[in-house]
């Protein structure tokens, strides 16, 4: 372990969090709700403890991948600490605890809140806590990389290990230039959605917020009444649609840029993604149909919240808790699939599903003719044996830990119903569930060791789970 | 494919399976119920059937593995379809859907049931219907291994498709003499089983019966009460160990008998099984102790219900519906578990999960030294590639159907744990889930396609998976 490039990289960190905290300052000043004090009290130290230890002698040692991946478990444990003191301090939040699993929900844009009525709190307060979905998205650490100079070597280690999906070789962004490229696109279209949420009618306060939330496919709204409070089609369709446009892989819209639109039709990916989407509208829009009494009510509902659930963004229009049965079943398969590699959305990612499911067919294959040489192929190309040894490592783990969350929270008391569906809510990052944790409900039903339970479980799933597993192997080994 | 071949196999097991309805029978003739009618109905023109199409003129060509899937899917489905004529005939089941359910459920060993009280039944059917655990067990197609001379290359292709668990290779008897040995001791176990029922106080018909729901791991009781009803501690103790025992792969009583106990106690399947029976019983002991109030009484109920529900055999002595949510919790995670490879048990199987868990440990460690060369190894020899690839992919097509299964389920419009916990049953042979199918109450509650879909759930999750598919993909490929 490279100890000092470790502490000097925390440190920058802790110091570009004081920098990120500064727009909720700004914002609690001119709202003057009191909560201003809050973040200076946090600010302050933050940016002399930060400057300190970012000032740690390096050693010319290079950076291994396990450092990377220590670096990034670390730097996303150390920011949501942190991020959740002004959260504290401004009041609303009964425990430390629970302003840190709302700080965690944020950075990891799950969304899941222990607050019945948000709007209670500062301004201020309501700014940061979306504006961490927006950083939370695209990565806290490629942010660093694009703001701070580093060796392209040490860089890479990072980026593997905080980017989600399988595929990272490729499709990841290498270097300081693409991550500044792909940050570009993320800043534009979130200024778009902005500005057309504003336009819609829509509180200038809450544009930026609700864009936030949508941008990182967080979810946290700025009041109970969600983005159904808004009684707006058209706010809902915006939403519905740039729910949709975030959980691309943002390397397709890199190659858009590029002039590449023909490689983009090519991605089996976005074609399974919003084949899935537009398949799920259409079983659930008849389903609910009953129910809404129209059919245009039902496709808008449905096409909702299926993009809000599919991106793991996790807002909602109604509450699909009353939904049929067979819709509820849908939503939690959406659950578990989640959005495109390489996007801002969470969950098992639907290439990881495309291969898990080809895998399937090849073995199928292989029993008819063992001597066959048959391939998994993604885009026509054949998947490298690391690559589908990884997924399928990924996936079997994937679901041992769903299980054993699961059981460990049903210590808390709650029906099965409520605790796998806010274990799979909290790994995939979307927030609400079902049952006790819907999406009317809030997580406060669970007490405080659950919630360090479930954080651990949103930091796990957005990490995609081995960076926060190589925290524990580090001891045993050194 | 080779047809007549095929053929002629379905015609023995057609033929083999008049001669097993037999003793039942013999015993509806005994009670005189009036149900003797039905089988004598079915035996006759099986019989007849049977023997014509067990004649046909077979080629000279050699099986294929494809082949031997294909077998194995029909001849269980021909089994149960043939299986559910009496119990229709006999009186008790509204439609053929219901027998055919009720057949499915007793050859794969699930035992789930649509009956409210099993009792109302002819003893010759409640005996059919226990009889087809005991011969569901062990495999229908080892038993016909056992009793017609074949070549040994093509009883390998029978048997690696039907016996479960993902180390065929050695553990699997690969003639027809390994076979017969087995067999013994499973006769051998199920005689001693219903001589200390017996002993204990228990009718003989039951003794009969419940054994063989207990050597299949099936679970089908004589009467609503089930295992409860005798009110014997002895009783309860004794069927406890049992449904461990028969838990345990066979090839570990062969080894026993050839007198080399060393290699069983080093079986690390098995240390994991022990380990995790005594593990959950505890946990479960201590949680329902407040519900009890008694020590003793706590340990047996924890005991038995972890003995029943980790080797699928679905027995219950407590409605374990109304213990805490931990409790069910933990029965959940050992009806995804299953027994051990090798044994009359179902589920994923402690190898694949031991398997599964050791490829995430090794997957941390690549991590950790990405050029280590790191192996998964099981009783200290490294798994082979094949089996490592094969495991994983099982695991997780396990999962995809899983949530399908569930998902189509739902559209009968009962809860996620209802649904989810049915497909878990069925799938994993178990018998009852929680919720609306759990322990005091019945399948009843599904529609008949709902039943056919469970159907075809319990018997792609005995042959575990693949030979179900195969009979899919051939019409597409030839």
């Amino acid at each position: 372990m490279n100890k000092r490039k470790i502490i000097s990289f925390i440190g920058k960190i802790i110091l570009i969090e004081a920098v990120l905290m500064i727009p909720a300052l700004l914002v609690a000043f001119i709202y003057g709700d009191g909560d201003a004090s809050a973040f200076l009290t946090t600010i302050i130290p933050c940016a002399i403890i930060g400057f300190l230890l970012s000032r740690v002698k390096q050693s010319e040692e290079r950076m291994s991948s396990r450092d990377g991946y220590f670096i990034v478990a670390t730097a996303w444990i150390v920011i949501s600490v942190i991020g959740a003191i002004p959260l504290y301090l401004g009041g609303g939040f009964p425990t430390y605890i629970n302003a840190l699993f709302e700080m965690v929900s944020g950075f990891t844009t799950t969304g899941a809140s222990i607050l019945a009525e948000p709007a209670d709190l500062g301004h201020g307060i309501i700014f940061w806590r979306s504006f961490s979905h927006w950083i939370g998205g695209m990565g806290v650490l490629v942010f660093v990389l694009m703001v701070m100079p580093m060796e392209n070597d040490n860089s890479m280690h990072l980026v593997r290990a905080e980017v989600p999906g399988p595929t990272a070789g490729k499709l990841v962004p290498r270097m300081r230039t693409t991550s500044m490229i792909l940050y570009g696109i993320y800043t534009a279209m979130t200024v778009i959605l902005i500005v057309l949420l504003w336009v819609g009618g829509m509180p200038a306060f809450d544009s930026f917020c609700i864009a936030f939330g949508t941008a990182g496919t967080g979810g946290f709204a700025v009041n109970a009444a969600g983005i159904g409070g808004y009684a707006s089609a058209y706010i809902e369709i915006v939403i519905g649609i740039f729910m949709l446009l975030f959980g691309v892989n943002f390397n397709l819209y890199h190659l858009l840029l590029l002039g590449k639109a023909k490689e983009v039709l090519k991605s089996e990916e976005a074609k399974v993604y919003l084949g899935i989407v537009a398949l799920s509208t259409v079983a659930i829009a008849v389903n609910v149909l009953n129910q809404t009494q129209s059919i245009g009510k039902s496709f808008r509902d449905a096409f909702f919240q299926v993009s809000s659930i599919i991106t793991t963004t996790g807002f909602a229009t109604v509450d699909y808790n009353y939904w049929p049965e067979f819709s509820k079943h849908i939503l939690l398969l959406l659950m578990v699939i989640g959005a495109c590699a390489g996007s801002t959305g969470g969950g098992m990612k639907i290439s990881r599903v495309i291969i898990v499911v080809k895998s399937m067919f090849v073995e199928i294959k292989q029993i008819i003719a063992p001597k066959a040489v048959v391939n998994v192929r993604l885009d026509k190309k054949p998947v490298d044996k690391q690559t589908l040894s990884s997924t399928r490592i990924y996936v079997t783990t994937y679901m041992l830990l769903i299980c054993l969350f699961t059981v460990l929270l049903s210590l808390d008391g709650l029906d099965l119903t409520t605790n796998f569906t806010a274990v799979l809510a909290c790994f995939n990052n979307i927030g609400p569930g079902l049952g006790a944790v819907g999406p009317a409900a809030n997580f406060s039903v669970y007490s405080d060791p659950a919630q360090l339970l479930l954080s651990a479980a949103m930091l796990t799933g957005r990490l995609e789970i081995f960076p926060m597993f190589l925290l524990f192997a580090k001891s045993a080994h050194e």
